[in-house]
Protein backbone atom coordinates (compact mmCIF):
# COMPACT_ATOMS: atom_id res chain seq x y z
CA UNK A 1 0.00 0.00 0.00
CA UNK A 2 1.20 3.58 -1.20
CA UNK A 3 2.09 5.70 1.85
CA UNK A 4 0.70 9.05 2.48
CA UNK A 5 3.56 10.44 3.25
CA UNK A 6 6.12 10.87 0.37
CA UNK A 7 9.80 13.25 0.61
CA UNK A 8 11.12 14.54 -2.15
CA UNK A 9 14.99 14.06 -0.94
CA UNK A 10 18.48 13.99 -2.08
CA UNK A 11 20.83 12.07 -0.16
CA UNK A 12 22.96 14.46 0.96
CA UNK A 13 21.33 17.47 1.52
CA UNK A 14 21.14 18.68 5.09
CA UNK A 15 17.93 19.66 5.10
CA UNK A 16 16.34 16.65 3.86
CA UNK A 17 18.87 14.27 6.17
CA UNK A 18 17.07 16.33 9.20
CA UNK A 19 14.16 15.21 8.34
CA UNK A 20 14.49 11.49 7.28
CA UNK A 21 15.82 11.43 10.63
CA UNK A 22 12.24 12.56 12.39
CA UNK A 23 10.30 10.76 10.54
CA UNK A 24 12.64 7.64 11.65
CA UNK A 25 12.49 8.46 15.25
CA UNK A 26 8.78 9.24 14.94
CA UNK A 27 8.30 5.56 13.19
CA UNK A 28 6.38 6.78 10.36
CA UNK A 29 6.76 5.03 6.96
CA UNK A 30 7.15 7.28 3.98
CA UNK A 31 8.68 7.15 0.46
CA UNK A 32 10.68 8.76 -1.28
CA UNK A 33 11.72 10.76 -4.44
CA UNK A 34 15.08 11.85 -5.69
CA UNK A 35 15.57 15.13 -6.61
CA UNK A 36 19.09 15.46 -7.76
CA UNK A 37 21.00 18.86 -6.98
CA UNK A 38 23.60 19.15 -9.84
CA UNK A 39 22.15 16.56 -13.08
CA UNK A 40 20.85 18.73 -15.80
CA UNK A 41 21.44 22.15 -14.01
CA UNK A 42 19.67 21.01 -10.64
CA UNK A 43 16.33 18.60 -11.03
CA UNK A 44 14.86 21.15 -8.25
CA UNK A 45 14.55 24.16 -10.23
CA UNK A 46 12.23 21.90 -12.83
CA UNK A 47 8.58 23.25 -13.34
CA UNK A 48 7.50 19.79 -11.80
CA UNK A 49 9.31 20.31 -8.74
CA UNK A 50 8.84 24.34 -8.90
CA UNK A 51 5.28 24.48 -8.71
CA UNK A 52 5.43 21.51 -5.47
CA UNK A 53 8.37 24.00 -3.85
CA UNK A 54 8.70 27.69 -4.93
CA UNK A 55 11.82 28.15 -3.36
CA UNK A 56 13.31 25.54 -5.53
CA UNK A 57 14.92 23.84 -2.43
CA UNK A 58 14.59 20.12 -1.03
CA UNK A 59 13.28 18.71 0.97
CA UNK A 60 9.43 18.72 0.53
CA UNK A 61 6.82 16.50 2.24
CA UNK A 62 3.78 15.62 1.16
CA UNK A 63 1.36 14.58 3.40
CA UNK A 64 -1.60 13.37 1.98
CA UNK A 65 -2.75 16.23 0.07
CA UNK A 66 -0.64 18.73 2.24
CA UNK A 67 2.61 20.43 0.68
CA UNK A 68 5.23 20.47 3.16
CA UNK A 69 8.19 22.87 2.77
CA UNK A 70 11.46 24.42 5.13
CA UNK A 71 12.50 21.73 7.36
CA UNK A 72 12.38 23.31 10.62
CA UNK A 73 8.44 23.94 9.81
CA UNK A 74 8.60 19.87 8.92
CA UNK A 75 9.85 19.10 11.86
CA UNK A 76 7.69 20.93 14.00
CA UNK A 77 4.56 19.65 11.74
CA UNK A 78 5.65 16.46 12.68
CA UNK A 79 5.48 16.83 16.36
CA UNK A 80 2.32 18.59 16.16
CA UNK A 81 0.87 15.55 14.49
CA UNK A 82 2.42 12.49 15.82
CA UNK A 83 3.50 13.95 19.27
CA UNK A 84 5.21 10.80 20.29
CA UNK A 85 7.90 9.98 20.89
CA UNK A 86 8.14 14.06 21.21
CA UNK A 87 11.19 15.84 20.04
CA UNK A 88 10.61 19.07 22.02
CA UNK A 89 10.24 18.70 25.70
CA UNK A 90 7.27 19.83 27.75
CA UNK A 91 8.44 23.38 29.12
CA UNK A 92 8.47 26.22 27.44
CA UNK A 93 12.26 27.18 28.17
CA UNK A 94 13.47 23.45 27.31
CA UNK A 95 11.98 24.10 24.20
CA UNK A 96 13.33 27.42 23.39
CA UNK A 97 16.51 25.83 24.22
CA UNK A 98 15.92 23.51 21.84
CA UNK A 99 14.67 25.17 19.11
CA UNK A 100 17.64 27.65 19.72
CA UNK A 101 20.21 24.56 19.44
CA UNK A 102 18.46 23.51 16.01
CA UNK A 103 18.43 27.23 14.66
CA UNK A 104 21.86 27.58 15.32
CA UNK A 105 22.55 25.06 12.25
CA UNK A 106 19.40 25.51 10.53
CA UNK A 107 19.79 29.41 10.33
CA UNK A 108 23.40 30.43 11.11
CA UNK A 109 25.88 27.04 9.95
CA UNK A 110 23.65 25.51 6.68
CA UNK A 111 22.35 28.63 5.04
CA UNK A 112 25.78 30.34 4.35
CA UNK A 113 27.23 26.97 2.74
CA UNK A 114 24.66 25.78 0.53
CA UNK A 115 25.24 24.52 -2.71
CA UNK A 116 23.73 27.52 -4.03
CA UNK A 117 26.28 29.72 -2.17
CA UNK A 118 29.29 27.63 -3.16
CA UNK A 119 27.89 28.05 -6.75
CA UNK A 120 27.61 32.05 -6.48
CA UNK A 121 31.24 32.66 -4.76
CA UNK A 122 32.64 31.12 -7.39
CA UNK A 123 30.58 32.53 -10.14
CA UNK A 124 31.07 36.01 -8.49
CA UNK A 125 34.14 35.85 -7.09
CA UNK A 126 35.87 33.42 -9.14
CA UNK A 127 36.46 31.24 -5.93
CA UNK A 128 38.71 27.95 -6.58
CA UNK A 129 37.42 24.53 -5.24
CA UNK A 130 39.94 25.57 -2.68
CA UNK A 131 38.33 28.44 -1.57
CA UNK A 132 35.16 27.00 -1.32
CA UNK A 133 36.21 24.72 0.76
CA UNK A 134 37.92 27.39 2.99
CA UNK A 135 34.41 29.27 3.05
CA UNK A 136 32.91 26.46 4.52
CA UNK A 137 35.33 25.32 7.14
CA UNK A 138 35.07 29.03 8.36
CA UNK A 139 31.63 28.93 8.61
CA UNK A 140 30.77 25.52 9.90
CA UNK A 141 33.75 26.22 12.83
CA UNK A 142 32.62 28.84 13.73
CA UNK A 143 28.96 28.07 14.32
CA UNK A 144 30.62 24.42 15.56
CA UNK A 145 32.64 26.39 18.22
CA UNK A 146 29.27 28.77 19.27
CA UNK A 147 27.38 25.41 19.95
CA UNK A 148 30.22 23.26 21.70
CA UNK A 149 29.98 26.57 24.12
CA UNK A 150 26.35 25.92 24.29
CA UNK A 151 26.05 22.15 24.64
CA UNK A 152 29.47 22.27 27.30
CA UNK A 153 28.57 24.78 29.55
CA UNK A 154 24.54 24.02 30.25
CA UNK A 155 23.35 21.50 32.89
CA UNK A 156 20.50 20.11 30.39
CA UNK A 157 22.87 18.52 27.91
CA UNK A 158 22.58 15.26 28.63
CA UNK A 159 23.27 12.01 26.34
CA UNK A 160 21.53 14.44 23.72
CA UNK A 161 21.23 17.62 22.94
CA UNK A 162 18.64 18.15 25.73
CA UNK A 163 18.42 15.41 28.39
CA UNK A 164 18.50 11.42 27.36
CA UNK A 165 16.48 11.27 25.22
CA UNK A 166 16.97 12.48 21.10
CA UNK A 167 15.25 15.34 19.49
CA UNK A 168 15.07 18.04 17.79
CA UNK A 169 18.33 19.87 18.66
CA UNK A 170 20.01 16.61 17.41
CA UNK A 171 18.16 16.09 13.98
CA UNK A 172 19.58 19.37 13.26
CA UNK A 173 23.18 18.31 14.61
CA UNK A 174 23.83 15.30 13.04
CA UNK A 175 23.65 16.17 9.67
CA UNK A 176 25.79 19.38 10.30
CA UNK A 177 28.33 17.01 11.54
CA UNK A 178 28.02 14.38 8.40
CA UNK A 179 28.86 17.56 6.49
CA UNK A 180 31.42 18.98 8.29
CA UNK A 181 33.08 15.95 7.84
CA UNK A 182 32.53 15.83 4.21
CA UNK A 183 34.51 19.31 4.02
CA UNK A 184 37.03 17.58 6.69
CA UNK A 185 36.41 20.52 9.44
CA UNK A 186 38.43 19.64 11.89
CA UNK A 187 36.31 18.62 14.94
CA UNK A 188 38.72 17.99 18.26
CA UNK A 189 37.99 21.16 19.36
CA UNK A 190 34.19 19.89 20.10
CA UNK A 191 34.32 17.01 22.33
CA UNK A 192 30.54 17.19 23.41
CA UNK A 193 29.45 17.62 20.13
CA UNK A 194 31.54 14.16 18.77
CA UNK A 195 29.49 12.51 21.93
CA UNK A 196 26.26 13.73 20.93
CA UNK A 197 26.94 12.48 17.70
CA UNK A 198 28.46 8.86 18.65
CA UNK A 199 25.39 8.85 21.23
CA UNK A 200 22.87 9.46 17.96
CA UNK A 201 24.78 7.26 15.66
CA UNK A 202 24.28 4.17 17.73
CA UNK A 203 20.27 4.72 16.99
CA UNK A 204 18.84 2.77 14.35
CA UNK A 205 16.66 5.79 13.25
CA UNK A 206 19.73 8.05 12.63
CA UNK A 207 22.00 5.18 10.89
CA UNK A 208 18.45 4.36 8.32
CA UNK A 209 18.69 8.55 7.26
CA UNK A 210 22.20 8.63 6.58
CA UNK A 211 23.24 9.56 3.29
CA UNK A 212 24.77 6.43 2.49
CA UNK A 213 21.74 4.49 3.26
CA UNK A 214 19.35 6.35 0.61
CA UNK A 215 18.65 4.96 -2.57
CA UNK A 216 19.94 7.72 -4.63
CA UNK A 217 23.09 7.78 -2.66
CA UNK A 218 26.63 7.53 -5.10
CA UNK A 219 29.12 5.62 -3.96
CA UNK A 220 32.41 7.20 -3.38
CA UNK A 221 35.20 7.94 -6.54
CA UNK A 222 37.38 4.51 -6.39
CA UNK A 223 41.13 5.48 -5.43
CA UNK B 1 9.43 49.67 37.82
CA UNK B 2 11.80 47.43 35.96
CA UNK B 3 10.61 44.64 33.35
CA UNK B 4 11.49 41.05 33.50
CA UNK B 5 12.05 41.13 30.14
CA UNK B 6 15.33 42.86 28.45
CA UNK B 7 15.88 43.29 25.15
CA UNK B 8 19.97 43.07 23.36
CA UNK B 9 18.89 45.28 20.60
CA UNK B 10 20.50 46.97 17.15
CA UNK B 11 18.47 48.88 15.29
CA UNK B 12 18.98 47.71 12.05
CA UNK B 13 19.34 44.30 12.78
CA UNK B 14 16.14 42.41 10.95
CA UNK B 15 16.30 39.88 14.04
CA UNK B 16 15.92 42.28 16.52
CA UNK B 17 13.76 44.09 14.21
CA UNK B 18 11.09 40.55 14.39
CA UNK B 19 11.44 40.00 17.77
CA UNK B 20 10.70 43.87 18.40
CA UNK B 21 7.33 43.51 16.73
CA UNK B 22 6.15 40.43 18.06
CA UNK B 23 6.92 41.42 21.78
CA UNK B 24 4.64 44.65 20.64
CA UNK B 25 1.56 42.64 19.13
CA UNK B 26 1.67 40.46 21.99
CA UNK B 27 1.47 43.95 24.27
CA UNK B 28 4.49 43.18 26.19
CA UNK B 29 6.85 46.19 27.94
CA UNK B 30 10.16 45.68 27.69
CA UNK B 31 13.83 47.08 27.93
CA UNK B 32 16.05 47.28 25.57
CA UNK B 33 20.38 47.51 25.74
CA UNK B 34 22.11 48.58 22.66
CA UNK B 35 24.51 46.45 20.97
CA UNK B 36 26.08 48.47 18.05
CA UNK B 37 27.21 45.50 15.60
CA UNK B 38 29.86 47.54 14.06
CA UNK B 39 31.06 50.02 17.09
CA UNK B 40 35.11 49.09 17.91
CA UNK B 41 34.88 45.79 16.14
CA UNK B 42 31.05 44.75 17.27
CA UNK B 43 30.56 44.87 20.77
CA UNK B 44 28.41 41.42 20.11
CA UNK B 45 31.70 40.08 20.53
CA UNK B 46 32.45 41.32 24.12
CA UNK B 47 33.64 38.72 26.45
CA UNK B 48 29.88 40.08 28.78
CA UNK B 49 27.94 39.72 25.55
CA UNK B 50 29.04 36.63 24.38
CA UNK B 51 29.45 34.86 27.78
CA UNK B 52 25.00 35.41 27.24
CA UNK B 53 24.92 34.46 23.76
CA UNK B 54 27.55 32.12 22.29
CA UNK B 55 26.83 32.91 18.76
CA UNK B 56 27.91 36.17 19.57
CA UNK B 57 24.65 37.15 17.23
CA UNK B 58 21.76 39.70 18.30
CA UNK B 59 19.08 39.48 19.53
CA UNK B 60 19.07 38.06 22.57
CA UNK B 61 16.17 38.08 25.03
CA UNK B 62 16.12 37.79 29.18
CA UNK B 63 12.94 36.94 30.34
CA UNK B 64 13.63 36.84 34.20
CA UNK B 65 16.61 34.32 34.94
CA UNK B 66 16.34 32.70 31.37
CA UNK B 67 18.38 33.99 28.69
CA UNK B 68 16.57 33.02 25.08
CA UNK B 69 18.58 33.56 21.66
CA UNK B 70 17.63 32.88 18.32
CA UNK B 71 14.72 35.41 17.16
CA UNK B 72 12.56 32.49 15.70
CA UNK B 73 12.93 30.32 18.89
CA UNK B 74 12.21 33.39 20.48
CA UNK B 75 9.11 33.55 18.64
CA UNK B 76 7.90 30.40 19.50
CA UNK B 77 8.62 30.84 23.47
CA UNK B 78 6.55 34.41 23.10
CA UNK B 79 3.84 32.24 21.46
CA UNK B 80 3.87 29.75 24.06
CA UNK B 81 4.22 31.97 27.24
CA UNK B 82 2.00 34.97 25.82
CA UNK B 83 -0.32 33.31 23.60
CA UNK B 84 -3.12 36.14 22.98
CA UNK B 85 -2.94 37.45 20.55
CA UNK B 86 -2.08 34.49 18.75
CA UNK B 87 0.83 34.52 16.17
CA UNK B 88 0.38 31.04 14.82
CA UNK B 89 -3.02 29.64 13.42
CA UNK B 90 -4.66 27.11 15.49
CA UNK B 91 -4.09 23.94 12.43
CA UNK B 92 -1.19 22.14 12.14
CA UNK B 93 -1.36 22.66 8.15
CA UNK B 94 -1.87 26.32 8.80
CA UNK B 95 1.18 26.50 11.34
CA UNK B 96 3.22 24.50 9.17
CA UNK B 97 2.67 27.26 6.32
CA UNK B 98 3.01 30.45 8.16
CA UNK B 99 6.27 28.26 10.06
CA UNK B 100 7.59 27.64 5.99
CA UNK B 101 7.04 31.14 5.22
CA UNK B 102 9.03 32.69 8.13
CA UNK B 103 11.59 30.04 7.75
CA UNK B 104 11.56 31.10 3.79
CA UNK B 105 13.45 34.72 5.14
CA UNK B 106 14.43 33.85 8.48
CA UNK B 107 16.79 30.39 7.17
CA UNK B 108 17.11 31.32 3.50
CA UNK B 109 16.93 35.30 2.87
CA UNK B 110 18.70 36.74 6.14
CA UNK B 111 21.62 34.39 7.26
CA UNK B 112 23.02 35.01 3.71
CA UNK B 113 22.90 38.61 4.03
CA UNK B 114 24.00 39.46 7.41
CA UNK B 115 26.77 41.69 8.36
CA UNK B 116 29.10 38.97 8.92
CA UNK B 117 28.47 37.29 5.55
CA UNK B 118 29.28 40.63 4.03
CA UNK B 119 32.39 41.26 5.73
CA UNK B 120 33.49 37.61 5.09
CA UNK B 121 33.30 38.61 1.26
CA UNK B 122 34.99 42.01 1.32
CA UNK B 123 38.02 39.93 3.14
CA UNK B 124 37.92 36.68 1.11
CA UNK B 125 37.09 37.67 -2.26
CA UNK B 126 38.02 41.37 -2.25
CA UNK B 127 34.08 42.39 -2.94
CA UNK B 128 33.68 46.03 -3.79
CA UNK B 129 30.27 47.59 -2.01
CA UNK B 130 28.76 47.85 -5.02
CA UNK B 131 29.85 43.79 -5.39
CA UNK B 132 28.48 43.41 -2.05
CA UNK B 133 25.35 45.30 -2.80
CA UNK B 134 25.22 43.49 -5.86
CA UNK B 135 25.38 40.28 -3.72
CA UNK B 136 22.55 41.32 -1.12
CA UNK B 137 19.77 41.76 -4.04
CA UNK B 138 20.76 38.63 -5.59
CA UNK B 139 19.75 36.45 -2.38
CA UNK B 140 16.64 39.06 -1.55
CA UNK B 141 15.17 39.21 -5.28
CA UNK B 142 15.60 35.15 -5.35
CA UNK B 143 14.27 34.79 -1.65
CA UNK B 144 11.32 37.27 -2.30
CA UNK B 145 10.84 36.05 -5.62
CA UNK B 146 9.85 32.54 -4.03
CA UNK B 147 8.10 34.10 -1.37
CA UNK B 148 5.60 36.49 -3.62
CA UNK B 149 4.54 32.84 -5.59
CA UNK B 150 3.68 30.95 -2.35
CA UNK B 151 1.65 34.24 -1.08
CA UNK B 152 -0.36 35.15 -3.96
CA UNK B 153 -1.18 31.11 -5.12
CA UNK B 154 -2.62 30.48 -1.58
CA UNK B 155 -6.21 31.23 -0.52
CA UNK B 156 -4.80 31.36 2.78
CA UNK B 157 -3.40 34.59 2.05
CA UNK B 158 -5.40 37.82 3.52
CA UNK B 159 -4.58 40.90 4.65
CA UNK B 160 -2.03 39.63 6.11
CA UNK B 161 0.42 36.44 5.05
CA UNK B 162 -2.13 34.46 6.37
CA UNK B 163 -5.63 35.09 6.98
CA UNK B 164 -6.60 38.76 8.11
CA UNK B 165 -4.93 38.85 11.61
CA UNK B 166 -0.96 39.65 11.73
CA UNK B 167 1.32 36.70 12.53
CA UNK B 168 4.57 35.27 12.52
CA UNK B 169 5.19 35.49 8.94
CA UNK B 170 4.51 39.44 8.88
CA UNK B 171 7.11 39.35 11.77
CA UNK B 172 9.38 38.16 9.86
CA UNK B 173 8.64 39.25 6.04
CA UNK B 174 8.43 43.04 6.89
CA UNK B 175 12.32 43.24 8.67
CA UNK B 176 13.37 41.66 4.95
CA UNK B 177 11.36 44.11 3.18
CA UNK B 178 12.46 47.12 5.10
CA UNK B 179 16.19 45.68 4.56
CA UNK B 180 15.30 44.81 1.00
CA UNK B 181 14.64 48.64 0.81
CA UNK B 182 17.68 49.80 2.35
CA UNK B 183 20.01 47.67 -0.04
CA UNK B 184 17.38 48.80 -3.13
CA UNK B 185 16.15 45.98 -4.51
CA UNK B 186 13.47 46.42 -7.18
CA UNK B 187 10.53 45.55 -5.38
CA UNK B 188 7.87 46.24 -7.65
CA UNK B 189 7.31 42.33 -8.98
CA UNK B 190 5.84 41.46 -5.28
CA UNK B 191 2.94 43.13 -5.03
CA UNK B 192 1.45 41.02 -2.69
CA UNK B 193 4.39 41.21 -0.57
CA UNK B 194 4.19 45.43 -1.09
CA UNK B 195 0.22 44.82 -0.45
CA UNK B 196 0.86 42.78 3.08
CA UNK B 197 4.40 45.42 4.09
CA UNK B 198 1.86 48.49 3.56
CA UNK B 199 -0.99 46.53 5.64
CA UNK B 200 1.13 45.87 8.70
CA UNK B 201 2.86 49.28 8.40
CA UNK B 202 -0.67 50.97 9.78
CA UNK B 203 -0.30 49.06 12.67
CA UNK B 204 0.96 50.47 16.01
CA UNK B 205 3.06 47.69 16.98
CA UNK B 206 4.75 47.08 13.57
CA UNK B 207 5.45 51.17 13.41
CA UNK B 208 6.60 50.98 16.78
CA UNK B 209 9.19 48.65 16.26
CA UNK B 210 10.97 50.14 12.74
CA UNK B 211 14.74 50.34 13.33
CA UNK B 212 14.28 54.46 12.84
CA UNK B 213 12.14 54.42 16.57
CA UNK B 214 15.10 52.76 18.47
CA UNK B 215 16.70 54.65 20.89
CA UNK B 216 19.85 53.41 19.35
CA UNK B 217 18.72 54.40 15.96
CA UNK B 218 21.59 56.89 13.63
CA UNK B 219 20.16 59.39 11.54
CA UNK B 220 21.01 58.97 7.84
CA UNK B 221 24.08 61.09 6.61
CA UNK B 222 23.02 64.78 5.48
CA UNK B 223 23.14 65.45 1.98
Amino acid sequence: MASDLVLYNYWRSSSAYRVRIALNLKGLRYETRAIHLTRDGGEQHSPAYAALNPQELVPTLIDGGLVLTQSPAILEYLEETHPQPPLLPADPAGRARVRALSQAVACDIHPIGNLRVLQAIGKEFGASDEQKAAWMRHWVSIGLRALEIMLANSKHTGHYCHGNTPGMADVCLVPQVYNARRWKVPLGDYPTILRIDAACAALQAFHDATPEQQPDAQPPPSA
